[in-house]
């Protein structure tokens, strides 16, 4: 066990409750001995599940946390009032079996859309969940849907501080601002006020820098609770910040390596733009191309895909400026360069996007704009994925 | 052979020259025996293709056409400088051919991006193919790639007029203003400036009301052209316009229907909207959302990936306020009512979802904002094709 997974003061659980058919583990708890300032970044798409909507009004109130649960199988979104009043039931239960306030109780919920949550199953395995918590690992195990792999990541700095954080994706994923569902303590002491902007910045850079499908979910969260328990201020050490970005970061790519049916890892760099955002947007085009994703499916270097997609992203650009280059672990091949079509050998090209995690490096001509996003391809398996997904 | 497949004074044509590597059909002509006015819209994609810049400068300039060149098998798109100078040497050839000027003659490619175009082959097939055109079936069949069937459609009206078209799809297509490569005659009199008001209309109503996979290529373009060989002005025969949107509606659809790896044919229409843009918006999200076209794929009735793209795609609208039904040949099942989600037969769905074609029907309560998009699945055979397009 590394020290970053004992965030001191805080305790893991996760466990079946019975909401997964087949009996896998749905249900995960973090539970703070103590309350934990906290700051959360949420979905914008307009439909909202009930645990959003929640805790998106808890966050606006302000207030103290000290238990979040979160459960796999159902998203209790689009379920109508009936899935409000089951959040509520959850989270007196859950208010109960720790002996804090309700308002003290965020919900997460990922999973099918529409279906009523059975939340009697999570209220009746709270009480002994909260009284034989386990590790991080089980939390991990327990939000996973479609997920290959937990995903857990974490530091434990020089000065004290630790840092841990779950997550999983790993369909639904174009985060806009707020992302899947992703949890992150720390023992550090940092005022609310300060968390909310940590935690606006390293989500920028990290989960709002990944692709898999183009989808926003309706329960996309990322909540970061902070005890205070090191009895260390977060602003004592001036790593902390950057920890709890590389944190997010990893947790972020972990998400893209295991998107749904994912073969390969491809980092997607757009420079020269005029601007920021819209380098962003020429990025995102080639992210969430279906022609470009089969193409790195199938190892095809058929670069004019991506020529296409950032041609039509908005992005303004003069084609006759443009350079692309394909890049593996220090290898380059260029294939365009002002916007003339280069010999390049197919072969090598045909080789490096074989690999498991490449990239591309497409460069317009216009300004100083720049961004990288993270994305995978799309493959036979996302399809068999999600055409069946409830089966 | 149908009246329309013979409109007066134009010959069809279409052969293989050698570009295609599996030596399929792959040069298609249009020759009006007479200057024909004619329209075209065009990609909005930023990297047009060669002919597409060159179409553009002459629609701009005005004058007639009397020949149209269309390719299949290689795109002449991000191929520099030689990529224009072949198209120049193209239509230098067909002006040679046919005996008119160079700027009567426009170009249609399509294919492979960013390979050089062999015009030497097509330059070289078409002495022969002018002195001895075929039919429209030729000529549709010479300009498909992956489209499994040709896409033909056209009409004959009691007043004595013809339209007859030809299109190809099958894949990037989700035309924002223009679309894929579609070329439609017509004997009617019709002068160059009520041909581009005619022309914009129908394709608005038709090719742009389609989505196979959110892509937008480099080449799409839309030529209309009218020699006005029957003696009657398309102002005589009140049922022109309408004539002409039907026959594109008609190759619009068949481009669906034959979308790469299509196995269904789904109507999205969404209602009750703000406005007719932000209708489109949410039926937009829904026609490219991969999550929703896989789940039309796999017949699996999960509507929450509906809204949750609905609710993505920047139309506003209230969740609490929302209807969906799906939707086949008068039978109607509706999942979704005031935002709260309804008991329906879940066979009965799947059933119903299992056809070839049926629809979606979403209500929000905004307004009078109403749009229909036609759009098909997203299928296994669809990354099959597009992993391993080029080999």
């Amino acid at each position: 066990m590394q020290d970053w997974e004992q965030v001191r003061g805080f305790r893991w659980a996760g466990a079946a409750c019975g909401i997964k058919a087949s009996g896998a583990a749905d249900l995960a708890l973090l539970i703070s001995e103590h309350a934990a300032n906290w700051a959360g970044v949420f979905t914008t798409n307009q439909v909202k599940a009930a645990s959003v909507k929640r805790n998106m009004a808890l966050f606006t109130t302000g207030g103290v946390a000290r238990v979040v649960v979160a459960n796999s199988g159902n998203a209790n979104a689009s379920t109508g009032s009936a899935g409000d009043a089951a959040v509520l039931r959850i989270s007196e239960a859950a208010a109960d079996a720790v002996g804090c306030n309700a308002t003290e109780v965020l919900t997460l919920s990922t999973g099918v859309i529409g279906v009523p949550l059975p939340d009697e199953k999570i209220s009746g395995a709270l009480p002994l969940l909260v009284a034989q918590p386990g590790t991080i690992q089980h939390a991990a195990e327990a939000i996973l849907t479609t997920d290959r792999l937990p995903k857990l990541a974490g530091e434990s700095l020089p000065g004290g501080l630790r840092i841990a954080g779950i997550a999983k994706g790993s369909g639904m994923i174009a985060p806009n601002m707020a992302t899947m569902l992703c949890i992150i303590a720390t023992d550090a002491r940092v005022s609310a006020g300060r968390l909310r902007v940590l935690l606006r910045e390293a989500a920028k850079q990290s989960f709002n820098h990944i692709v898999v499908d183009g989808d926003m979910s309706t329960n996309d969260t990322v909540l970061l609770l902070a005890n205070g328990a090191s009895g260390i201020d977060a602003e004592e050490d001036p790593d902390f910040a950057a920890a709890l970005a590389r944190v997010c970061e990893s947790l972020a790519k972990q998400m893209v390596m295991d998107g749904e049916g994912a073969t390969r890892f491809v980092e997607v760099v757009v420079e020269g733009a005029a601007s920021e955002a819209e380098a962003e947007m020429a990025a995102r085009a080639i992210c969430t191309s279906p022609l470009c994703k089969t193409a790195f499916y199938g190892a095809d270097p058929n670069w004019g895909r991506i020529l296409a997609a950032a041609g039509r992203s908005g992005a303004q650009f003069d084609p006759e400026q443009v350079a692309l280059w394909f890049e593996r672990e220090g290898q380059a091949i260029q294939m365009l360069g002002a916007g003339q079509p280069l010999d390049y050998d197919e072969a090598t090209a045909i080789e490096l996007m074989q690999g498991r995690s490449w990239g591309i490096r497409l460069k317009l001509g216009e300004g100083a704009g720049a961004v990288t996003l993270w994305t995978c391809d799309l493959s036979h398996e996302y399809v068999t994925i999600n055409g069946h997904y409830r089966t």
